[in-house]
């Protein structure tokens, strides 16, 4: 009910006027640094003084601990922004505070799909005041709040403005896999104050996997005891992250995967296989044979106990049972299999994960939970309250909620893949086929879920995958449709960032520590010269062959992080300097590519002494040719020699073939200097040579 | 009995030839960075891989949890350092360990002053092997075996060496103050990582004083509700810490300070004091007259009854009252107290504070306590089981000594002052008047402790104010006393600050935090320029008048690091191009310079934009105006022009008035520019004309 008019409201909300002009006309001092950007936000006058007096009200039905908590922490982070020593009490009375919250309904005591999550928030030289329906928009205003405070030449202070703000969709998620690599509680912890500051609602837990199974089962202990090499999440350490997470805002989801992607069960409980024991934990990261049997009754009394015991952890309505990528090679040659599908008239391999899922279904039901899955469960003999999530794209959620059935998107939004922000940021839940369903299809369409598999990414690596990244997908869910400014989102992305690393996230602060070791008894900068210019390579690049569970990510692939900086802002001065060439612009652009053909003989000496920086030798070359041929282009075109088009040929097919990776990683400014090289080109067909006479 | 031959063997160890050859070679790549250095390390054969098969093997009388707890440590810090997945469990045979850890005996429940610290390590080709008589010495030589990791061509190793280590004193330790400012657990927790990293093993913690009471009491708990601003360390907190610190090889000593500095405790207890109340805590920093009556029965009814309760909670032996800076107006001008000392024939307030101290001590005693006390409680009817902490020198503790009093020395260790590192390293417990006791005096010198007393230190700022410098001191601890290399130090010293860092600590991490917070919404460069050339002013030189409790300590002087690497580098750079005059020395000095001199207008919008920058406008003119007059030195060098005496003149003057401090920050690079001055001219006197011709 309430969805159908957040949906509605999709067309009248959008990013007003007001804010579109702040951040078009790029004065972005002056307009506040919010990340996700609100629905609507218009300049207001005055301007609110935080200093040591600084103090909250709570203006709700009850003492919300939600709410009570959200205050302290955001008196304890403004504390930390400002290093000023502020008082953790409330404010005496309403008048007597800085900031006002207000809400109307205290909630539901476990957090639902769709609950009203709007905020106002209103601030003018005398005081703030946030009014929500519910503790979540009260969280939500919060973060804004924080966001808005600003440094300027009288002291800290918040800009008059007026907020109405609410998320265009309601399901906005993270999937954090913790099985091909355990991630320890205080990775969660932090990651969840991550997902909270830019207003994302569902931590999506992928608790189990081939590679290792990771809570604790009273039950089923075998689970943990055999399938987890010792790392797996104790039952109070799981209903510790579900209200912490619940304090701020977060749902979670937890995904037992079935009936493929679960070897680790099988290592502790043989009898669950299709296949004869024993069983060993998935070490490398391809697909595996092994998969649970949904021929036996035994398999559903042993599931059917584990989704209660889990039921009884996890109080979110929604339990993910996976679903995806069930490799049906032992189904298909056991004859006794084979018989049960053909005595119960399935559809083969398809039709016998679709009836185990109709088994499953009701069990999770009477738990009084709805089944959440990957695109593969998709059948339409399933009940319409389950949500497929997809990792196929836009075309499978349009055929589900063309069947009725709700859907969130997850492709596009794979962290692990380490494509660049703007990549995902302009990835829609509603685009390409859902773009035309109906509105009370779309309506199905609950929002999208940035996943960080981690096969690749260990506790050390993941906050740098997953941030500062996640903040443009969170910034997708929940801002208007048009709000999709790249150059607007980098730069707040940019603020964002330290924020999050204030935060305790330490995307940026391991990166040095990293390089470091990498350089080992050597100077680091050489290495640190490479890592800012490279990027780990794109997509499903890495050889999976090499690596296995046990294998060190401490190169400089696992390091680097997953966007260059340095390679946007170079791509950028190569415009310019094509479109203006200004005198100072060259000599900049020079400087960098000088840098960058310079670092190679830098890091010889470094790799000779350090094992872990030995095998980029290729890539600190290739980076080096790179900028030799950028500087050759440069010269032509400041002093207006044109190349010949055999030189262009040739260190275009140069360029071309540097595109292939090395350790892992690629050269990002290679598209920049290509167009370099074609631009040193151009007048050599028709010098202007008037033109020259005068430089 | 062991403290006997502690001493005598001072004489016998020290650091060996070896190591010494292997330091002063300055092979820094080659000798593994140990801080504090062993008393004993020999260099050895064969290369010991770190690899993913790392096992630690333990054996000793029992599975002590401080053993095996260090040894967990031991792994995540390695896996941590190298960034190899490592399990978390014990080797299967000590046969099949990289590290056999063995150890004697399980050592003390409590641990105590004196007991064996002392351990051996011997690596080589196969594997290391850790003897220890306790559980102590084998945490300290996990720390040594930590260090003693590098990085080279083929993979992580540790090279083959013999070490016998042993503290040169065994009290080493570091004062806390959580009165001035409150410090969270986190802080204090995470100091104890690092003061275990260099094998100091006492903190004293400074729970009370007139700016707060920091500890729960249940028996008269209006102590920190009243004195506290609801911060203060629940008792189950207070546990929490002291088994933190034991599983770490470390103490905790409590002090609260009576009977001045105890405003805190009036609040709640006005009737325990001299004068009448009410009473409100202390908010600036000066001394306050306030104090506890000793005169009357009630207080020490009061005292006996919160110290059997504080007993309880502190295991340690020792028990520290405080007793320093008495104010003794209130008690001169009370005539009931004045009448109190002529009654009691007391030796006026100093008697009546001996008197006091009387009383209290038996009390400790009764509660298995020896007293510690400042240089204050010095009084020959003590019994000699007493501890004297001076803050003094090492005159007090000759006094002391030589009535048979066992003293540690505080003075010359006082963090906060931001004194350079090499300054505190050059103090020595055993020098001064303490050098000429005889060797049974000696023997009661029991060590020292470095103090981070904290008017001027918040939570974010108390680790950039400890560390690293800390580790120079607890080296001077440590080692053997003929470890004097400041050079070696600082390079290791280097190294340590990063691997604290990664142990959790903030000293490096917020520095970049605080800069960009000065800067607002500018570029932070030209702050971070300042920052790095300059320092804090030293010693009691912080204006206490413009600070109370709640000041916010977020300007330059609370980020700027205590000790400027950049200007001991800049010393050393002029040292070298006036020995030397080489022209690439010569190039990096100017542009050092230049950087500087140009900083001022880039540093100008900055200042602009963010009230947090503008007080270091003069600051910035005086890094200009020293590196302009150091450029203009530099040039007359380069060119073998000599300076006027008029110009030396003038100029030494000018730097001289620059020395004054701006902002609480100074600029210590003047005396390198002095130096520069003074050469600037010398040529002018003798021209070397043949000289000159040939450049």
């Amino acid at each position: 009910m309430s969805r159908n008019r957040m949906v509605n409201d999709r067309v009248r909300w959008g990013v007003s006027v007001a804010i579109a002009a702040l951040v078009s006309a790029g004065i972005g001092q002056a307009a506040p640094s919010l990340m996700p950007l609100p629905a609507r936000m218009t300049p207001g006058s005055g301007r609110l003084a935080i200093d040591g007096n600084f103090h909250v009200a709570l203006a709700g039905p009850s003492d919300e601990p939600r709410v009570h908590g959200a205050a302290m922490r955001l008196i304890d982070r403004l504390s930390a922004q400002t290093g000023i020593p502020l008082e953790r009490a409330l404010a005496k009375s309403a008048a007597a505070a800085t900031l006002v919250v207000e809400w109307s309904d205290d909630g539901l005591p476990v957090q639902k799909l769709g609950e009203d999550e709007s905020y106002e928030l209103t601030v003018d030289g005398k005081q703030a005041r946030l009014h929500a329906k519910t503790p979540l928009g009260a969280i939500w205003g919060m973060q804004t709040f924080l966001q808005l405070v600003e440094t300027d030449g009288q002291g800290f202070a918040v800009n008059g403005v007026a907020i109405e703000d609410r998320p265009r969709f309601p399901w906005r998620g993270l999937l954090i896999d913790v099985s091909r690599h355990f991630m320890p509680l205080d990775v969660i912890l932090r990651n969840i104050d991550g997902m909270s500051a830019v207003k994302l609602n569902v931590l999506h837990w992928h608790l189990s996997d081939d590679q290792g199974f990771r809570v604790e089962s009273h039950r089923f202990p075998r689970l943990q005891e055999m399938g987890s090499d010792g790392m797996y999440y104790t039952q109070a350490q799981i209903r510790h992250v579900v209200e912490y997470a619940r304090m701020r805002g977060i749902r979670v989801v937890p995904e037992f995967d079935m009936p493929g992607h679960s070897l680790s069960w099988l290592v502790g409980y043989p009898e669950l296989a299709t296949s004869p024991g024993p069983f060993e934990i998935g070490r490398h990261f391809g697909g595996f044979e092994a998969l649970i049997d949904p021929t036996k009754d035994s398999t559903y009394q042993f599931i059917d106990s584990f989704l209660g015991e889990m039921s009884g952890l996890f109080p979110d309505e929604y339990f993910h049972i996976g679903g995806d990528e069930v490799n049906d090679k032992q189904w298909r040659e056991n004859p006794q299999i084979q018989q049960f599908i053909q005595t119960n008239h399935l559809d083969g391999s398809r039709g016998l994960q679709a009836y185990f899922n109709k088994r499953v279904q009701p069990m999770l039901a009477r738990y009084g939970k709805h089944v959440e899955g990957w695109d593969e469960i998709l059948n339409p003999d399933l009940p319409r309250n389950i949500v497929i999530q997809s990792w196929r794209g836009q075309k499978s959620l349009a055929e589900a909620a063309k069947l009725g059935f709700q859907g969130i998107l997850s492709s596009g939004y794979y962290l692990d893949l380490e494509y660049p922000a703007a990549k995902h940021y302009m990835v829609d839940p509603l685009e390409n086929e859902t773009a035309g369903l109906t509105a009370a299809e779309q309506e199905l369409i609950l929002g999208g879920e940035a996943a960080i598999w981690s096969e690749f990414v260990s506790p050390e690596t993941i906050d740098s995958r997953t941030w500062p990244r996640l903040a443009a997908i969170a910034e997708r869910l929940w801002s208007p449709a048009d709000v999709k400014d790249v150059d607007s989102m980098y730069a707040r992305m940019a603020v964002m960032s330290l924020r999050l690393d204030g935060l305790g996230l330490r995307h940026r602060s391991n990166y040095a520590e990293m390089l470091r070791r990498i350089a080992g008894p050597g100077p680091w900068e050489p290495v640190k010269v490479l890592a800012d210019a490279t990027e780990p390579s794109k997509g499903y690049s890495r050889e999976e062959k090499h690596y296995v569970q046990q294998t060190p990510l401490n190169r400089l692939v696992d390091a680097a992080r997953p966007e260059s900086g340095q390679a946007r802002e170079f791509a950028a001065l190569v415009k310019k300097v094509l479109a203006n060439r200004n005198d100072a612009e060259m000599t900049e652009l020079r400087k960098r590519m000088e840098e960058w053909k310079d670092n190679d003989a830098k890091l010889d000496p470094v790799m000779k002494a350090s094992f872990l920086a030995q095998d980029n030798a290729a890539l600190s070359k290739q980076l080096a040719e790179v900028a030799g041929i950028g500087l050759e282009a440069l010269r032509a075109i400041e002093t207006r020699k044109g190349r010949t088009a055999a030189w262009v040929k040739e260190k275009t097919e140069a360029l071309e073939a540097m595109k292939k990776k090395r350790a892992e990683m690629m050269v990002p400014e290679i598209a920049a200097v290509e167009e370099m090289v074609e631009a040193s080109a151009a007048p050599a067909k028709a010098p202007a040579k008037g033109k020259r006479k005068k430089s």
